[in-house]
């Protein structure tokens, strides 16, 4: 039996920026969307070219190379043609390939909230998808609040699915606006809509407001609908949107519905699902949810106990699918068997060999698992992990040491009366005996920092002339009172190659300074590296 | 039709205590007995006696009034009477009504993980429910792998289940121990079980590794399983246990649920519900979810757009609950897209009300507008909304001038020769013309501002003394040289009430110390009106 087509279509750049607390900047947006296409959905749904600046740039360009790239809006409005209504040109003089229109299928939102007949709403719907069509452009259909539409008024629900499919929608996409629609209503109420259109032009857009965002949508696949539509770690507003990140391993790793349907995403991109939901959780500057299925940090950790003993003798019996399969790792305490054979790999990553006997293994492995336990978190740091690994095997050339340093930051009036902030920094480290003072102003603390303990390396000073630090991220963790700072730093060098370094303190200058104090070290091992080989 | 009886069982305080970095004392668990019991379940496991000291004092005495008091356990081993076997004894010795015992139905597992024959499986099973029904005990039996085991074995697992309840067990509950059973999997091998087994009888114990535990849970309860295992908030091992702060609700207010069962949960354990999820994440030290359904802050949240208009017209349609039904509330944010009505329900919740023509509302909008393009973002904030709104409207009090402050952070060597870091800070104030200057010393360069700043506003200092720093967010606008650094402040004081402030600069001092000020202006600004109104 040959599989059905099951097409994944993302709205995290559209329904996702309704989250609360999230604002996308046009970078937020480009960097997304190329994480997006790196998952290998279907289709990107970008925003609202015409409501705001940002999406209108965003859209003045085609920003993806597979997915369809697809802009949202409203369907035009009544008293006016599609070809007069602003809002439905600006849709389609965009940049996209798809148009996705929003229209009112519950009768009494069309008389409520748009205050025109029910006749006038169904007119409005078909000019605006054959205007869509007719500009060469794919149209999608989300029916809003159709569920709760369908209870109230079943035949107008209908008519509305029936109308955009008739002035040739590509899909039209049932929508669970409110979030309250259980799965075994929406098995029944999509078999209905099956009886008047084919599933394969039918979607589905569930949001969480239950818990059931993820099983709503599977009850629509198995019912019959061949579209999906979600957003990355199921971002949205209120209680968020459906998970693709959940919902896309279920679909491929699941015999029951892998033996059904082929979607766009294959093993490769599904082991980078792990990294990609992490990536972009980094992106909007949250922690990623330990608990969250399949990528989470928890998702295979399995506490001592009755489980851990059984574990080690089967494995399968309690995980349900293999962590390396979505790129996640297998974490259990009594074990530290997987923990070596990373190690080793990270270790030779970094041209440092040993042994798998080799009791030095042993204690760096000790020592990572300690400090992680602390706050450190290796995985996005790999510089840091690369001087402690020359630390504890003694092998860091001792290239400076640093006496001390001090940050102050004063804000106060100046002599015109204008409130001034001055940032300082002072920095003194010894070099090969030699004792070298550095000051330096900077727009903060770890700007300053950064300023002044580069500005005299002694004989240093040439190997770190094209360091750059490119960027600096901050995270609180585990909040309140006993909080611990995590700070994250890229660094560049000419040779373009960026690298991470991290600093775990409960003073985010301290661990700002360790952080920039390991780049430097890291810049230095590589260059001594390369000097070596001469 | 009368309705039937749905059972709740939590399993927070043992298989919630699987969870990763979770570790309840003594005081914990009381404290959460408490908690459960005000929620209203029908049985509270409260973990192992005997396997673990704290556990052990636990169960000495009981520690319900209404709800069961239920232990956990495994069943007797094999080669040994029950009345031998001092996993046993501990359980019918302890305090608890009720002791639920753990078996293997899955054949395999009973081979490879216990070793012994699949009749000696059964045969402990048997003696041990016998055992604990003989001394007076309700037995309930937990059914390990009972979906993986159907699979895998369908008349074996069905024989466990068979054994337990001739045996004399009052409830077999279904495990999906590994998480991976399909909603559509579980309807199937329930309505199997119901051949042999009355609903009345079963139980289902869901976990979250597809996202899917609550809809299993409901799926089961479809079917005919009567009793529902879960815990608070959802914790659990890897991705959790069944969150029963999202399926209580369903249960009560969905009519497709409510029509056809009853709980112990009435509507004023229900209006409980938020505040008791959020005392559990206190109590646990984890910042709430927002997303949570149901109890989350932004469950009843909309950011403006298309919906922000139409819920001003029609709540219902954009709120599939009244959100007071579970104790928790509407909120419509200000964001950058925000129109005026938006902006007026804003203000209406802090107590200010301008007609929709006011030129003061233009200006408090475009003030916005501007803000939120330099990196504030107030839908988060909501008491900086406030201040700004105050200010705007030129309604602010004057409470204190900031002269000046400074902050320095200091690493050197001591005396000894250890590293220290010594923060401190130093805030000038005026507080009704009078000068006032503080000095303190922190864990941070932040934390030691907060401590002067509050040290002493002079006749204010009286409005601030429950004002608690609760949380510290950083986040990095536009990464690189150009960066801008929001930070979000989030505060609490002894009303219960938290609140969110925010501040925005190139320095993090600054932007710290912003969100820091306007969080005390907001305390100072809420006190005013109960202080007004008196």
């Amino acid at each position: 039996m040959s599989k059905e087509p099951l097409y994944l279509f993302d709205t995290t750049l559209r329904d996702g920026a309704q989250t609360a607390g999230i604002e996308f900047s046009l970078e937020d947006k480009i960097s997304i969307a190329r994480l997006l296409e790196e998952l290998g959905v279907d289709y990107i749904e970008g925003g609202y070219p015409g409501a705001n600046p940002v999406d209108t740039e965003f859209f003045e360009q085609k920003r993806t190379k597979t997915a369809k790239f697809t802009a949202f809006g409203m369907t035009k409005r009544a008293g006016r043609s599609a070809a007069n209504d602003p809002g439905v040109q600006a849709l389609l003089n965009s940049a996209a390939e798809a148009v996705c229109f929003v229209a009112k299928t519950w009768d009494n939102q069309v008389k409520v909230a748009l205050e025109i007949t029910l006749d006038e709403n169904l007119g409005n719907l078909r000019d605006t998808v054959a205007a869509a069509v007719a500009s060469g452009k794919e149209a999608l259909v989300d029916c809003e609040h159709f569920f709760d539409g369908f209870k109230a008024n079943p035949d107008y629900a209908l008519s509305c699915v029936k109308t955009a499919l008739d002035a040739g929608a590509r899909w039209v996409v049932l929508c669970d606006t409110n979030g309250g629609t259980m799965p075994s209503e929406v098995t029944l109420i999509v078999n209905s809509v099956l009886a008047i259109a084919p599933g394969s032009h039918l979607g589905i857009h569930a949001h969480d407001d239950t818990g059931q965002a993820v099983a709503n949508t599977l009850a629509a696949v198995e019912a019959g609908v061949r579209q999906i539509q979600g957003t990355l770690n199921g971002i949205g507003e209120r209680c968020g949107n459906a998970n693709l990140v959940t919902l896309i391993p279920t679909l491929v790793l699941k015999p029951y519905y892998a033996e059904r349907f082929e979607t766009g995403i294959d093993a490769a991109h599904l082991e980078r699902i792990t990294q990609i939901s992490r990536a972009f959780d980094d992106r909007l500057n949250r922690a990623p949810l330990r608990q969250a299925p399949y990528v989470g940090r928890s998702a295979f950790a399995t506490k001592a106990g009755i489980h851990a003993s059984a574990l080690l003798k089967d494995f399968s019996s309690y995980e349900h699918v293999p962590p390396e399969s979505v790129g996640n790792e297998r974490s259990i305490m009594v074990s530290q068997q997987a923990g070596k054979s990373n190690l080793l790999t990270a270790l030779a990553r970094h041209g440092i060999k040993l042994s798998k006997d080799d009791p030095q293994l042993e204690r760096l492995l000790a020592t990572v698992k300690d400090r992680e336990s602390r706050g450190y978190s290796y995985d996005g740091a790999d510089a840091s992990f690369a001087v402690l690994a020359h630390e504890v095997l003694g092998t860091l050339p001792e290239y400076f040491l640093v006496e001390n340093y001090r940050a102050s930051v004063e804000r106060r009036h100046n002599a015109q009366g204008e409130e001034v902030t001055v940032t300082e920094a002072v920095v003194k480290i010894r070099v090969a005996g030699e004792l070298l003072m550095s000051v330096a102003e900077g727009n903060g603390p770890i700007n300053a920092l950064d300023l002044a303990l580069r500005k005299d390396l002694g004989k240093y000073s040439s190997r770190i002339e094209d360091l750059e630090l490119v960027d600096f991220k901050v995270r609180i963790l585990d909040g309140g009172t006993g909080a611990v700072t995590r700070v994250l730093v890229e660094s560049r060098d000419g040779t373009g190659e960026r690298w991470y370094t991290i600093g775990v303190s409960p003073n985010i200058i301290d661990a700002s300074f360790e952080a920039l104090y390991e780049s430097i070290t890291y810049k230095l091992l590589k260059t001594e590296t390369a000097q070596g080989t001469n």
